[in-house]
C-alpha cells in the first residue's frame, strides 16, 4: 500500500454489542497515533445515503421488496464510496466504518436469507478490489444483546422470531471471520466495558505499528 | 397466456414526443375495449418508488455516482413490480406503463454510457421472466422534439450537449425497436397529433383483438 494511502477500517455488531461506544474508543486510539480519521456510516455517509437510510430505516416503506432493499443498499454504498470513502483514502485519511458489507451479508443475507451471490455481484460492481483493512467484529450471545438493548426477559412471539433473526445475523458474522481470519478480529463484546476495550487495544496496537 | 392475465403495455419516448397525451389516449383505447387498467408510471409508481423517483430526477443529487445511479433505477422497479405491475396483471387488470427499462437502456445505457451488460443483469434479476406485451416507441427527430419541448432554435453549448446526448438516445430506442420488433411497435411522432393517433389506433386495434 502507498504511504499515502490512509487505511480503512470497519467496524460489526449485532444489537447491543456497544458499537457507539467503542467506535468513539478506536477514532480515539487512530487519533492518538497521528492518524487524520474520516468517521463515517451505512448504510449513509453521503446526502443521497442518508436520504436511503431513511428510505430503509424508517418506518414509511416497511415490507419493501426484497431486491428493492438490497439495490438502495447498494445504491447507497456506490454513493458512499465514490464521494467520500475512496477521495478519503486518496487524500491520505483513514477512514472508520460503522458498519460496511458485512452487515449486509448478516442482516440481509443470513437474517433476512437474500441470495449471497447477488450480495457477491454487487460488492464486487461497486467496490471494484475495495475491501476494509480491518474489521472489528463486537460479537456477543443474542440473549445477552438483546437484554442490554432492552428487550424483557420473557420474551413474546415478536420477540422470539426477533431473537431467531439475531442469531442467524450472529452465525453469519461468524462466518465471515473465519472465512477472512487475517482482516476480521473478533472481540468478546460480553464482559465488562474494560475488558472489552483492552481485547481492541491488542488488535489496533498490532495494526497500528503493523 | 391464461385467460385470467393482464396484459402489460408500455409508451417510451424522448423530449417532447407528445407522451402524455398519447397516454391518455392509448388508455382510452384499452378502456372502450372494455379491460380495466391500471396507469402507472417509471420511476415511481408505489410510495417508496415515487421517493426514489425524487431523488433521482430531482436537483439535490446532481452528479450521483453511475453505479446508485443504476441501482436506485432497479430499486424503485423490483417495489414497483413486486406491490403493483404483477399483482395487478394476476388480477386481469391490464397495466399501462409510462417508461419501463426500455428507458434504463436508452437514457442511462444509450444516454450516459452506464454498462449495458449490467442493466441486463438487473433486468433479470428483478423481473425475471416479465417483459412489456406490447411497447409503443414515439420517436421523433431530435432538433422537433427539443423545439416542441421548448429549447431554441440557436442553441448554445449546454444545448447542444444536451441535443448530442437525446441523439443518443434516440438511437439507443432504435436499436431496441431493431431487436424486437414483435414486441416494440415505433410510432412515428413528427406530424400532427390526428396522424400520430391513426398509427396508434392501428397498433392497438392489432393488439386488441389479437
Amino acid at each position: 500500500m502507498s504511504q499515502r494511502y490512509g487505511r480503512f477500517i470497519t467496524v460489526e455488531g449485532g444489537e447491543g454489542a456497544g458499537k457507539s461506544i467503542n467506535l468513539d474508543y478506536i477514532r480515539s486510539l487512530i487519533e492518538a497515533a497521528g492518524h487524520p480519521v474520516l468517521f463515517t456510516r451505512e448504510p449513509g455517509g453521503t446526502p443521497l445515503g442518508e436520504e436511503v437510510r431513511e428510505l430503509l430505516l424508517g418506518h414509511r416503506h416497511t415490507g419493501m421488496a426484497d431486491d428493492a432493499e438490497l439495490l438502495l443498499m447498494f445504491a447507497a454504498r456506490a454513493e458512499h464510496i465514490a464521494r467520500c470513502i475512496r477521495p478519503a483514502l486518496e487524500r491520505g485519511q483513514w477512514v472508520l466504518c460503522d458498519r460496511f458489507t458485512d452487515a449486509t451479508y448478516a442482516y440481509q443475507g443470513g437474517g433476512r436469507g437474500l441470495s449471497e451471490a447477488r450480495i457477491a455481484t454487487l460488492e464486487q460492481w461497486v467496490q471494484g478490489g475495495l475491501r476494509p483493512d480491518l474489521t472489528l467484529l463486537l460479537d456477543l450471545p443474542v440473549e445477552i444483546g438483546l437484554s442490554r438493548a432492552g428487550v424483557r426477559s420473557e420474551p413474546d412471539r415478536f420477540e422470539r422470531e426477533q431473537a431467531a433473526f439475531f442469531q442467524r445475523v450472529r452465525e453469519a458474522y461468524l462466518r465471515i471471520a473465519e472465512a477472512h481470519p487475517a482482516r476480521v478480529t473478533v472481540i468478546d463484546a460480553a464482559p465488562g466495558l474494560e475488558r472489552v476495550q483492552a481485547q481492541i487495544d491488542r488488535a489496533m496496537h498490532g495494526f497500528l505499528s503493523g
